[in-house]
């Protein structure tokens, strides 16, 4: 866990006041860099120490074979794997004769900050050499949101009380030596070693590129550099290139008081079908902008960007400013992984490290997406247009598998499935329904009939047509989906898993009603009334496992028959069960690994009573021991919903620290972005109750003691909606519109731009709160403190 | 499928009468020699062409990774593949200046023949060179079932009508280049390259020898060949020896009609344990012992030893040559599997091919082990020995995935689980109460008290003991085992598997019985009173998935509502359909691979009603497709109890032949030994209804309307009895010891040594024939006449 005391609790930035090497890869996942095409870890200038060094490009993998022991039919036999690109964040520095190397003489002050509001990172410090020469060293850096393939360093070095010779190295790097990983962990990355294939390399004057190409994928990347430099006369500048360095070097002797100053810009690019000169162009062009634009310009562009974010996505918290803090961390990295990622996945860790192989996942959809809709749509709908690009290899695996429609990969980069356990893989079909549900959102939420037009009615389509072949049914007249996997991945391949038949009966009824609303594009894609009519009967007649005895819905069909976990036999140590226990034994016994059927009633609520909500809720949260980040938010969400507002509050303080505390003890190699998001729904879905209905949006605002006032704007229907929650009621006002309806505790009032509007909080009498697993409740919110 | 035109029909002999090199590697197989220690592949005594070289020592194997695309806790990490070992079968030969090689020339006769009477496989050839040179060559070889560690040949060349010179190289080799494998079907094994590390080669006189370890299972083998010559004067022999090769030449020239004529003796041996001197000195003590005895002693001690068997193990059948021959040929390499294993278990090929790996399954407890058991008890003790040896390493299986007891593996050579895919292997549970079921019928059948005391009992109790920890009650006091995979692999991971759920319960009581017998053993083995209560309560509760609506029992719960499988739709090059279709697809549908429920049915009859039986077998004739060669046998055995007899008679003829003819098209990689075993439970347990009941063995006998006469001879409590069964009546013999009572059909009668005993077969009225899925029906018996 990384000690809280190395960060100070800020409400827009993440600053860290001394250096500790002990949790520096977890610190470059904090403090990493992107705009969702182009990803910089916060590596520290010099290169070393480092934890884990990275930069990535979305959508540069390399292939390789996946290998079974025992292989078996439509089992992928090629995985792939995000590349660490051409490291451009290199500054290397000599002072006099002797390395600046944080791990040798004497770091006197250390401070990075990490500025919410201007996507700024920056570093100060301070450092006497083994030989007792001082030097002051500030940088500065960004990955730009306005121009994406550039990334720029404003850097300088300041002899202190001795003059000092520095030589500076500004470098691009291929084919970086990475630390090798484990190989017991499944969330890990596939390690390659040098992936990248030298094709090109060129210097002159005080810049230099690197034009390379994946061996198997056959992806061509190019990187190129170029300074400003302020420096005291007499320095000297020569550049070279080798075919994996590009190295640019400042030689300069600084009196006390003097300062060499270096601006360096960094350009990326990348294509799988470009030639070589074309990418070495897109990238020396794209450096040519960011040189005419210069710093301050780079700058004052990023500023503008996030400004304009920020209005219409903060979050405010009186009372809690870890959580405050949090929430901005969060919304700022949703931010920065979806911003620009324009016709590329948003991988489960973004482009902040190599962890699950740089993959996108359901957790897109299903957590980020929500999130980015309200406070970001571009990028949402830039997400699900990737999706969509991707439909001809999800119809192959279709075919591969005996099915109708799409079937969408439960893990990749570039489309292909590359899950190698097919019960956690290919079996959980429910991502199909989680992109549908994602579509629907996102037109509901914005009215972006174009993006219905152009994606989202085909979306729905074909993920119909496969819920439709997928199920069957049942002699007395029920339509059954079995074998499949559902968010739980401590149960696998189970007949009629809740969650998956209730979001694929939304998935078949979206689908129905939206090619019944466009009936040009419902001809263009071959389906006709009599199919559609097959999608609602379906959807009419989805089996729903219940637990009459128990008075509980079955996850998923005989889960309640099995043997509980024996929650009192597992230690501490052995969490998470997968690495401790075999899958057979997780697989037959009640344990949940995350939200599932309670997932379904966040997604689904309308299809639950209020009572039901509150004993399935009881139930499961006796059997779940959040051993996925995707879990403490939903259950934020439903203990909220069902009245225990402190668990709730807990586990949204659990989902808002996942990375900033290492609660999963893997945010070295890239932060959780869906659990960041979560920490927006907990707040939004869960204490202000957001939820989609009829099309609008429904509040049920509600705050626990600790919190005296939560406040949020999001985005509807292109207007901003300012949600302000107190004690006793909420206020609701709008930004720009003439007027917005919305549901406030199942009331619709219409909200104006003209005057806030005000309505009181229900008050729910209070049950005993639900009880979690022996040792695997969530930490009172009040230990964060 | 091999064409039969090329293998005549006789009762006693397989015949091959002319050379296919298309199915080079079936007849490989089909002609392998075994005593159960060594095993020799049918090659060409020339080495070339084969199909796949082949010498096999059991319990030889090398260890090497299992790789996994998504690793998981527990999961195996090396696995054990069989070693082709040295071979010591390969005699070359030069005529003049140009290779014997019978792709070249002109082969102007050919015969081999394998005779179940003598042991012996001989064969017989004229060829003409192309330099017109003609040769007879005349070669027989043994496996010897008598000294264990030794194969012979004779081999003697003749001149035909002009004068040639012969150049004769008797070879050793040792890492014979294989040919390369698809890597595409689950079954093949996997290829080693280079297997054998060299550690000492000898040669001088007639004879020579290589010693090698295996690289990294660490086991050390040896092979050693001396010779005995006859030749004309002027005839010259050398010897040489290299890391792999051992080479004794012998060079003369042949006037027409003139013969060279040598005898090879071939020892081999290993140990995991004993030094390299200890090894060279076990095999050349074993040669020399094989070299006093001489060629006419091995060959006169193999009839013998096979004479004896025969006379408690042949099958008659009157009306069907081609059964006839099957049985024969069945019994034959049955025997050969088992007879010398010692303490080494009887894998899935035998020693006739690579293919699983070399591995043994539970198909050698569920299939080969009761045929043994009835006709050659010795051997199946050996293999259920060798199951008891492996105790520790399955008691540390079952720690490890949290169970008590001991876990037996799925697949392995020498004890440790090598399945690289676990819902096909780890959660084979069943395979726990199939190796305890061979234990209770070896003892009732045998009466073998020491071997219950050394080894019964505590397999029983270990095997018990995980049931017991496996299971757990419901609510309403029933007893469940979740989560588990039975016979059937297109089912897994299922509650509640009959199949598995009745041996489970016959193994609980059984081992409660059995501790009761032997409370000095139970006390030894720490299990008091109370433990052996629980293992009764248990079975008593197990619960036993019925489906009311259909009136028949599900294989697993909830599997009677899975969708039934489109076999109208599947084409028949889509079988076996685990090659064509997802697991995923296979395992939510109606499919069975191979008899499930209806193998309950065979092993567990009393917990079925004739009615159930009848109902059940209907139901899931038409579900399964027998894409497993364990299957046919037991739909044989089940189809005669319910009286379709004509239907029994297609199971029967389609096990009888499923190598013969190739049905599976894997027998190039050896034969399947427990399909072999088929045949004898098909006529035995099927026609002739033979079962345990209440420790003895009881008869239901009744013939289909081809077969005029079916007798065979069975051990039963160390005595022969010989069953004779026609059209109306069966009539019981014993060959020794005073008297053994018998049920048939339901009533006790009592057979002696004095005089034959006859009793009506029971006469079944026949209702309509179950049918199996579209294209699935077993060929007409008709046709194969």
């Amino acid at each position: 866990m990384i000690s809280h005391s190395a960060y100070t609790v800020e409400p827009w930035c993440l600053r860290e006041t001394s250096l500790d090497l002990g949790v520096i890869a977890q610190s470059e996942s904090l403090f990493a860099l992107s705009n969702g095409h182009l990803g910089w870890r916060g590596n520290l200038d010099e290169g070393e120490p480092h934890g884990l060094p990275g930069s990535y490009l979305n959508g540069v993998y390399e292939s390789h074979p996946l290998p079974y022991a025992e292989a078996g039919y439509g089992y992928p036999e090629a995985g792939q794997t995000v590349v660490n690109v051409t490291n451009g964040k290199v500054i290397r520095l000599l002072v006099d004769d002797q390395p600046f190397d944080v791990r040798y003489g004497r770091l006197v002050a250390h401070e990075r900050v990490l500025d919410f509001r201007s996507g700024l990172l920056s570093r100060e410090l301070q450092w006497i050499s083994p030989g007792g020469k001082g030097i002051r060293v500030h940088s500065s850096r960004l990955v730009s949101l306005m121009q994406r393939s550039i990334a720029a360093i404003s850097y300088y070095v300041e002899a202190l009380d001795q003059t000092v010779r520095v030589v500076l190295q500004s470098e691009l790097v291929a084919n970086e030596t990475l630390p090798p990983t484990s190989g017991g962990d499944p969330r890990e990355s596939t390690a390659l070693p040098t992936p990248l294939v030298s094709e090109e390399h060129t210097c002159g004057g005080t810049g230099a590129s690197l034009l390379h190409r994946t061996g198997v994928s056959g992806l061509r990347l190019g990187a190129a550099m170029e300074h400003r430099i302020d420096a005291p006369p007499r320095t000297q500048v020569t550049s070279e290139s080798m075919p994996d360095l590009g190295r640019v070097t400042i030689t300069a002797t600084l009196r006390p008081g003097q300062r060499l100053r270096v601006v360096k810009f960094v350009a990326h690019g990348w294509s799988a079908e470009r030639s070589r000169p074309a990418v070495r162009d897109q990238v020396a062009a794209a450096l040519a902008g960011a040189t005419q634009s210069g710093w301050d310009e780079l700058v004052a562009e990023q500023r503008t960007y996030l400004d304009d974010f920020w209005a219409g996505a903060d979050v405010e918290i009186d009372g809690d400013p870890p959580v405050q803090q949090a929430v901005r961390f969060a919304m700022f990295h949703l931010l920065q992984a979806g911003a620009r990622g324009e016709g590329r996945a948003i991988a489960a860790k973004g482009l902040t490290g190599p962890g699950y192989d740089g993959h996108a996942f359901w957790d897109t959809e299903t957590f980020v997406l929500p999130v980015l809709t309200y406070t970001a749509p571009p990028a949402a709908a830039d997400a699900l247009r990737w999706r969509h690009s991707t439909l001809p290899a999800a119809r192959e695996r279709a075919i591969q598998l005996g099915l109708s429609g799409a079937v969408f990969p439960w893990r990749t980069i570039a489309g292909a499935e590359c899950s190698g356990y097919w019960p956690a893989g290919a079996a959980a079909f429910h991502i199909g329904a989680d992109i549908a549900d994602a579509v629907v959102r996102y037109i509901d939420v914005t009215g972006d009939e174009r993006f219905a037009r152009e994606v989202g009615v085909e979306l729905l389509a074909d993920t119909a047509r496969l819920w439709r072949s997928l199920g069957h049914y049942d002699p007395g007249g029920g339509f059954r989906i079995d074998g499949v996997t559902g968010p739980d991945e401590y149960s696998a391949v189970a007949d009629n898993n809740v969650y998956t038949n209730l979001m694929a009966q939304h998935n078949l009824v979206s689908a129905a009603d939206a090619t019944t609303r466009d009936p040009a594009k419902a001809h263009a894609l071959g389906i006709d009334a009599p199919e559609v009519q097959r999608w609602r009967d379906a959807a009419a007649a989805i089996v729903i496992p219940y637990d009459d005895a128990l008075g509980v819905h079955a996850q998923n069909e005989g889960f309640t028959s099995h043997e509980l976990w024996d929650f009192k036999e597992t230690t501490d140590g052995q969490y998470p069960l997968l690495l401790h226990f075999p899958y057979f034994d997780l697989y037959r016994k009640q344990v949940v690994k995350q939200a599932d059927l309670v997932l379904a009633m966040h997604l689904r609520g309308a299809a639950f009573t209020a009572e039901e909500k509150a004993r399935n809720f009881a139930y499961y949260e006796a059997l779940t021991v959040r051993d996925s980040s995707l879990s403490a938010c939903t259950q934020a969400v439903l203990a909220a919903e069902t009245g225990h507002l402190e668990l709730a509050y807990d586990y949204l303080t659990e989902a808002a620290l996942m990375d900033l505390d290492d609660l999963e003890h893997n945010t070295s190699d890239g932060l959780h972005i869906a659990s960041l998001a979560g920490t927006w729904i907990a707040l939004v879905d869960g204490l202000a109750g957001l939820r989609e209905r009829n099309g609008g949006v429904a509040f049920c605002p509600q705050l626990p003691a600790g919190i005296a006032r939560l406040s949020f704007t999001i985005r509807v229907q292109c207007k901003r909606l300012h949600v302000e929650i107190t004690a006793d009621s909420t206020q609701y006002r709008l930004h720009d519109g003439p007027s917005l309806s919305v549901l406030h505790n199942g009331r619709p009032i219409t909200v104006t731009a003209a005057a806030a509007i005000s309505a009181p909080n229900r008050q729910m009498s209070l049950s005993a709160a639900p009880t979690q697993p022996a040792g695997r409740a969530p930490r009172p919110h009040r230990c964060h403190r």
